[in-house]
């Protein structure tokens, strides 16, 4: 038997790991298999192919790495940068934190760009270091697509737009660990260099594949790289690339099949559909707390995300109190607040393989939850304020015509 | 890839089959084994020994068939009477009906008992009847327990003090299918001689075993009973318990396993919490039907049943509409009306495992379903409504406290 | 953890329940579904439709029912004849015992023509039987294909032409259960009227499905056939048939998936090749069993099974013995001698999802076996035997030329 | 379907990944969690508790990577080992040329102690290099405990005698990637320093954790390493297991889930047992070999490998043809040789989850496969003397007798 268990569905409302499709449960529910057989070859040809989809990249080289986002993280920096190169790091939340930390201690000169937590990455700052940059020591903006601590959504194309406005060559590394597959992300059109991405979030698979793609750009940079890397070297699946056997060393034979389910599943939905269904999940996440009378994390409207809310608590509320309780009573896995929103705010993940209904019973389990722990929100109002619109715009499935 | 697939969890809330708990998935994701080999009659011994908790009988004897429900009744009704004996049946809606056409295309002559559907078993009727009956022609009281179609619960104590009252020896038949492993259900309190259920049904298990339990006067009477039956006689299972096999025919080895994990989940939810869940699963229910100012199908609260409420829509709308566009649009399954009341309502299933957000989500669907259909329902009102009952109701996940 | 758990795969050679392929058991890996939703009336079209090819019939209506065989058998002959009706049925071992008593017990005057068990049917005796019945008394014939008790194959094809010889109507009932999907089975050419297999044979399913194919004749005799039935009536499926929701009760949404992917398998691996594959089986373990100096329950070539052997053990071994060895020693399930063979044979199961060298580690194990319970072996002497023929035989695995 | 389909069960014979239990794969087959609740803290600590045991150790420290075994290395090194620090590494085979690699580009002065492949590492050269090395120049020994690529197993308590002998304070770095729970490893005993394993070895779980544990001295000495790492750094690890919640990142809730059933099978079924077994699968595999006429790739019977059999065919064959036959024709996996002894010598792994039937199904079908490349092979040989070994050996099932 499972600890702690309860009766009926758990509710998973954390922004990663996320809910998994059944399609995608059953095609890892199987035996081992020797991955220098004929089939596993096969196979990842195809996923190389088609992972290059949820990136909206024709030219990047995607590595499907054994590991979680932190060691894509080391993986995106490793193979193109050199100690003591030079990165302008946005500092908006704890996982933009965690990855300045990765930085400093790889031996990164790492300029960081703080924001009050809740605001997204501050692009004056990154404007007027490029302006004064001419001798281009900046090496490399590094910057998260979506800060799932705070529920901010950074606009990674006017950052584009900033280095071709001063013509500099830094390279654009991007973690979209909770963006891509629920966010609209193109990597050609707003020429990023690495984009990250990890399966246990929008992709909806268990924890333990990185996925780093590389543009042409940082491909080239990797040649001349000197960051020590060994397990994470790109150079050695290039060479495996070639061979066609693609693999340096032991994949996971199941998440290979569950991530060709999961593609299979997002393009089947359609990706734009995918985004619009976040959309729809995050508007309607809004619009509950909004009838709440409780404060989004987020300070503006053209940061909010479309996969984590971090609702804000009165000051007499201890936010890891929502959680523990949802837990406890409701059987819900709300997110915590993180470091410096610790117990400030909780979060509400509604990313991945997630529907409208589950979305509003989450919704309704918050609404005792606030109850429970003493705010005095009005039972339905939120749930009665996000059907509204949800009615208003869900369409109809599309294989249910 | 699924038939009609569309993204996030489906939402079942037909009155069965339900969903089905992942460690009993889990526990059925397995090979196929030898019935004859030590493992399967071990399993089995344990299974017919607490499969008697969930009838609450020391003295019965269970019979797990290969069969489903209806199965289960021609078990129920071959083992213990003879062609031309009198039953005593109550059609109140279209399971009881199904159950009394089989009655009499088994031959037997039925007492038909009829109600408004909607109301429960007409008992005044019965007990005239067995006032009247001093011969004892009647052999047995057929009645379901808990009818589906509608959402109707009788009084099974009731039926056994009218039974006793007049002395009376005739069969007390039970079809609990609905209600058993949800409902209390009391065998050897209420002198039950043949109680009935299906695997997926409160069980939570895939369709494919009927369960029925006899009692020793059951037992009895099969001995004498002159319908004819091969593979439903329990003959045959009674032979091969003596011999400590267990098995006529081949089992299920997947539902064998399956069973044991869902007894094991029940008891360790403890049977009482279990009930005492479905009670505020189905009051919650019938909350929100009220807010949303519809009517229940089930006219006394004395009838009202916690495992599946039929919601009666205005003139103007067509039930099966609102089930149509709950799956279309949606992802939720709800229950059709039958028969009398097709178009009239439609059902909501709130039993097996299923917790209260669950339940929240679907009403929330409910809600803009009926809006979609033309039912100008104040969204969130049921919602809020079931929420204000449930926050002041839902204990803490004892294993989590 | 399970019961009486050991090291590495379990190796099951009984005749039934026999290994389910990967593919399906991840198919059925899954929840519950509505089944008056759209999605399982779809499916279940598919299934009517491609279930037909493994009867190698297009005329026959075929009914999904859930049920083991022992059911099935009662739902063929219920459906077709009345109570005192002649069959002529042969009784070579245990199962068409069982068949025998069955219909016995439904009432119908059997006219029993045993044969010593390990060969097959007498079909001189019922060429006279027809001969001598020009008032056509002899409702039906029944026979089983394949006995699986004896391992003996019963030639259909004499049986056909036998009645086309004597011009006589009586309906032919075949029990294909341990052949179906795994012999070449020709319903249409055969004039069989009504064929039955069940889920857990060659079909490589869990138990639970009780297949039963009728001809046109066997349907127009379902319209007058007296006998009482009402779990097992066609007419219920029919019916639901034309409403094109096809259930008239609950089926098991998860052997419905499964049977849509074991269809999908043994077409893609083509059935012919299936056959030829059964054959090298079959043979192989014959080859074995003489390099062995041992007997074949089966008398003669012409009846030699390519789903089961019997075994005959010298009279100082007990059979079970051999058996019970088996499953304590090498995790090996081997199949019991039954009744009149009962310690005479132990039974090699080489039917379903299964290959050479699986069957060659059985082999192997069953020398060691022998030798344990003091038969004197040569050890490797029945694998050699077996792998001569073996190598000569097995054909490149199509998908990977 | 999947790719090359092809009928039975794979028969997979890779040194890893191997075969997992049924049950791990029950186990395994879930939806994801949030790993900040209470039960995957509580679930870890069983693993960390448990997982020594299969070191043997009780003052290590284990560490469970989101992984691979090339990562695990990585981790081993950076955390205990400074740029330059010299280490002395035997080379035997392709694994231990690779982690020499690994060693080389991680700045690491490397003092390769190469052995001809099939041969062990050479302590004798190990003993001269410490007596002359006063000045303990040499920071760490590496070692593999088992050569993959050769089947050649170390004698770890030499290496242990000869540190002690020298007083040398080394580091003694090991390697048990294809040994640990198959092959008896005694961290503690042996003063191993750090120990790593990988999921998909003889763990029996799909691939994607890397398992190392590290010595009192080793934690020492990982103050001091100035090794760059980040990803890999267990001092993340060690603040998250003082806090209690054990993961600086996201683990994989499916893999926790599997090792705590491995652990529980290798634990239910004993090590020593365990061990028993690999010994008995190893040396049937060998006599096999004599059996047929070839040679074992390794030279000595004090190197014999209980987990991996490499089999070197003579001159005129190709041990690649071998492999390629098997996957095309008998459905089963088989090593390539790799590197020096490429298409000299192919492998066949025995270890994990595997038993004796399984083994003989395999050896019968290789006597096929080496007909097939034109080795005149005498069929079954091999298989008998196998055989002849097991029969004797072969211990009853503990949970059957």
């Amino acid at each position: 038997m499972d600890y702690f268990n309860a009766p009926g569905r758990h509710h998973l409302f954390v922004p990663g790991p996320v809910n998994i499709p059944e399609q995608v449960i059953r095609a890892m529910n199987r035996n081992n298999e020797d991955y220098r057989a004929p089939a596993i070859p096969a196979l990842t040809k195809t996923l190389l192919e088609d992972v290059k989809k949820i990136f909206k990249t024709t030219t990047g080289t995607p590595f499907l790495i054994p590991t979680t986002g932190t060691g894509a993280w080391e993986s995106a920096l490793t193979n193109t940068l050199s100690p003591g190169d030079r990165t302008v790091s946005f500092l908006i939340g704890q996982f933009s934190l965690l990855w300045i930390d990765q930085q400093q201690r790889l031996n990164f000169n790492v300029d960081v760009v703080e924001s009050e937590w809740g605001r997204g990455a501050d692009l004056d700052v990154l404007e007027s270091k490029l302006a004064s940059d001419s001798a281009h020591t900046i090496k490399a903006i590094c910057i998260v697509h979506n800060e799932t601590a705070t529920g901010v959504t950074n606009d990674l194309s006017k950052v584009r737009k900033l280095l071709d406005a001063y013509n500099h060559p830094a390279l654009l590394i991007v973690d979209g660990v909770s963006s891509i597959c629920a966010l609209d992300f193109r990597m050609d059109e707003w020429g990023v260099d690495v984009a990250i991405t990890g399966s246990q979030k929008a992709l909806s698979l268990p924890t333990g594949m990185g996925i780093v793609c590389a543009s042409p750009k940082a491909l080239e940079a990797s040649k001349y790289a000197k960051s020590l890397r060994v397990f994470f070297d790109w150079k050695d699946y290039l060479k495996f690339y070639e061979m066609g056997t693609y693999w340096p060393y032991t994949p996971s034979i199941q998440l290979l099949y569950g991530l060709r389910t999961a593609l299979d599943l997002l393009f089947e939905e359609g990706l734009e559909n995918v985004f619009a269904r976040h959309k729809r999940l995050g508007k309607a996440t809004r619009i509950a707390v909004e009838a709440w009378g409780l404060k989004n994390c987020t300070q503006k409207e053209e940061w909010f995300s479309d996969t984590v809310t971090a609702v804000v608590v009165p000051p007499y509320i201890d936010g890891a109190e929502v959680v523990k309780r949802s837990w406890k009573r409701y059987n819900m896995s709300l997110g915590l607040g993180l470091n410096k929103v610790a117990g400030k705010v909780f979060r509400i993940g509604h990313l991945g393989n997630l529907n409208e209904l589950q979305l509003l019973g989450a919704l309704a389990g918050v609404e005792m939850i606030l109850q429970d722990v003493g705010y005095p929100v009005k039972l339905g109002s939120g749930v009665a304020a996000a059907s509204a619109y949800l009615q208003n715009t869900i369409p109809m499935i599309p294989s249910r015509i």
